[in-house]
């Protein structure tokens, strides 16, 4: 299907990239889009033709394309210094984020770690849960327990707690020996019960975990609420609390991986704030530059910091670093994000928009191929089905989502489905019309595509 | 020593921040400069003192900071679109930028994979290196050969092919079941030859190791010609010659980390290109945006990206992703920076500065304490030692680089020394005068803490 002369374009990208998480064989007969420019919700192709960033382009970008704010920032930075390093040197961009950071987090997180990306973030927060217990006198405290369908990235050690083996299978042999937990599964509630009501009857496998593994186990990772590579699954807070308070009783450290739930998609401006839980690291990236640059960063509880204090020949230090640690371009846009978020009436706006989501309840469910619809704050999913008595899930090799994401192409919405979940996390600055189009027009791509 | 009232900057700096690689007590008797903005060499700080970047910010910065080409390049790009996500779409600074790479580099390099950082980077080859023999019914070959003093960053896959303890101590009992190999050591060649004239008869360790564990290695991963983090070893290219002899003759990838010593550093765009070497993977980080942003890229040989291809329902791609990967931003500023690099004149006004940093060695050599002073194009280190004759290390809890740092930020130079090597690596635009004088002040520093 590609024009063969050397000098089309698409020809350049299938002949030098190797694009993350693709079959480049796919390319060959479907050219990845070329964007050129963004502007508020929308992605703009070379041919001018404009796509509804439907995911926010990986679920970073909080307040659209192009923002004159975020570039204004940018801009001021930049004219003073785009970096420095971190070590020996600080500066104004990251100290403010930090501060701004502990602030608007629960309580007993008082110290930032930077660096550039979930994966990273996730790193960090593991080595410090392992120097720290072998500096408490404890270094048989050096596995971790994670869910079932969870994911937190993807460098060796952030895979060695990834719960999907779509990701961690031709690694497998390499990874840490790690623990995975059967989480909640509530879509399919081995239980009978409902999020709504239920008190995570479920919760007992981890509570088992937990107390039979206290004496080796560091620590804990969740995706707190919403399993997002999984495929959006969501569970209700009930199952964190009951976490939290069994890691406190048995010394187990929680980690929870806010990177894809943070900086207001789930309606507060992280869930543990939210939901008042307080675990003992807060990995964060992804919104955290509202989708300008990377940036990640993990907070830890000061109880943590405190062991990693000492003189220089003790060597307790916390040795970890990456070179554009702190990025004072990418704190600086960070900064002018957070501010936005914090603005009065932010959340407030916030909160008809998540109405309009729950719209889509009645759109999808009437469709004889929906399984569940479900949402928290402004994620939502559709979970599409081969029979919905049973709830049998099409096969993957049908590739059903992919059918349908090329069906939005077509009529401008970029979707990218997570294998039969046909999700929706916009930009947070979506109107609530806009969401009742994008829904309508993805049910209609559904049904063009299954009918 | 700190001023105690709240809104003090420091306290806001160690109230928050955690900084990388740093003993967090040393911050508060001395607390970190904080830099306010940067332009050329120099950086300022709130005073409007100014600091010589002497290691080129963690060795990243090219071209000096606040350059007007590279500050042009972001803006241009901003104004069109700051990042839009990298799977099912891609954008002309990320084509262009691979296009290039693979054109500056050795031909059987073909394929460009984009990610964060040094690390993520040599985590996607490792990543590579194990799914491609897992994909050709080789699924033992599942470890990798290191050198002892190697660094490759500090996630736990990097960490598991770290040679120093400094770094892997805390973490070992977590990581990959690895091969360290005794390398090159110039500064004290247990064969008693010289690097310019030597064929690397040290090479006979790897050449055993690789010879006897081939089965069960899938790669050999080292920094070509300068060990960095180890406190800039230096090696002649003869020992790389025979690395990728030996890897191709036991069917064992060769993995240059060329993070460090890429784009100019050595005095060619990279170190296999001036070599003439094929390695199968290389990666690149750092100088690739001449220190503006975090960007990386992993290089593979077509053979490898070969083995990826398939059908969708194989499962052969290669699944791994960062939300920012191939940010346009990052990608534009590259570009660039990359194009400033190929201009005719550029190399030839390096060498010049590579002679002016010869002038070090009878600089240094003159100072009682100067075990070595070693050079490989722009990059020159000082070795101290208590005693020149049986070269004998300063104990490390003496901390005699540190107080060589703190009498250089009196005189406004920013060294930061690796324990007892002073080590010079300044953006590559820094004067033949300039470089005389920076070797002047830091061999006074020296005089004035040792003598």
């Amino acid at each position: 299907m590609l024009d063969s002369s050397p000098n089309n374009d698409f020809n350049r990208d299938i002949n030098y990239v190797w694009h993350p998480c693709t079959q480049m064989k796919d390319h060959e007969a479907y050219p990845p889009l070329w964007i050129e420019k963004a502007n508020g919700l929308y992605l703009y192709d070379k041919e001018g033709k404009s796509y509804l960033d439907v995911i926010s382009s990986w679920w970073v970008n909080l307040f659209g394309h192009n923002h004159p704010r975020l570039n204004k920032a940018l801009n001021e930075q930049l004219s003073k210094m785009a970096h420095v390093m971190f070590a020996g040197i600080t500066h104004t961009p990251a100290v403010d984020l930090a501060e701004s950071l502990v602030g608007l987090t629960p309580e007993n997180l008082t110290r930032v770690f930077f660096s550039d990306n979930g994966s990273t973030s996730i790193e960090v927060a593991l080595k410090m849960s392992l120097q720290y217990w072998s500096q408490t006198g404890q270094p048989q405290k050096a596995r971790f327990a994670y869910l079932k369908g969870g994911y937190h990235g993807e460098t060796l050690g952030a895979l060695s707690v990834c719960g999907m083996d779509l990701f961690r299978k031709p690694f497998d042999s390499v990874l840490m020996n790690n623990i995975e937990v059967e989480g909640p599964d509530c879509f399919k509630c081995p239980y009978g019960l409902k999020p709504e009501s239920c008190s995570a009857e479920c919760f007992e496998v981890m509570e088992r975990t937990l107390t039979q593994n206290a004496s080796s186990l560091a620590g804990v990772i969740v995706e707190p609420l919403v399993q997002g590579a999984a495929g959006m699954k969501m569970y209700p807070p009930v199952y964190l609390e009951k976490l939290l308070e069994a890691c406190e009783a048995q010394q187990v450290h929680s980690i929870f991986d806010e990177v894809a739930v943070g900086f207001g998609r789930t309606g507060t401006l992280f869930v543990c704030e939210g939901c008042n839980l307080k675990p003992t690291f807060l990995c964060l990236s992804k919104g955290i530059t509202s989708g300008y640059l990377p940036l990640a960063a993990t907070l830890a509880e000061e109880s943590v910091y405190q062991v990693f204090l000492g003189d220089y020949a003790s060597f307790k230090l916390f040795i970890h670093s990456h070179s554009y640690s702190a990025n004072p371009l990418a704190c600086a846009v960070a900064n002018e994000s957070l501010k936005m978020l914090q603005e009065e009436e932010f959340f407030n706006k916030l909160s008809p928009k998540i109405d309009a989501f729950k719209g889509g309840e009645t759109l999808f469910t009437e469709l004889p191929w929906c399984g569940e619809y479900r949402q928290t704050g402004m994620i939502a999913a559709c979970e599409l089905v081969q029979d919905k008595a049973t709830l049998q899930p099409f096969p993957l090799e049908k590739r059903v989502g992919f059918a349908i994401y090329q069906e939005g192409l077509k009529r401008g919405l970029f979707l990218r489905p997570l294998g039969n979940v046909i999700y929706f996390l916009p930009p947070l600055i979506i109107s609530e019309n806009e969401i009742r189009r994008l829904l309508e027009e993805a049910r209609d791509c559904i049904r063009a595509v299954l009918a």
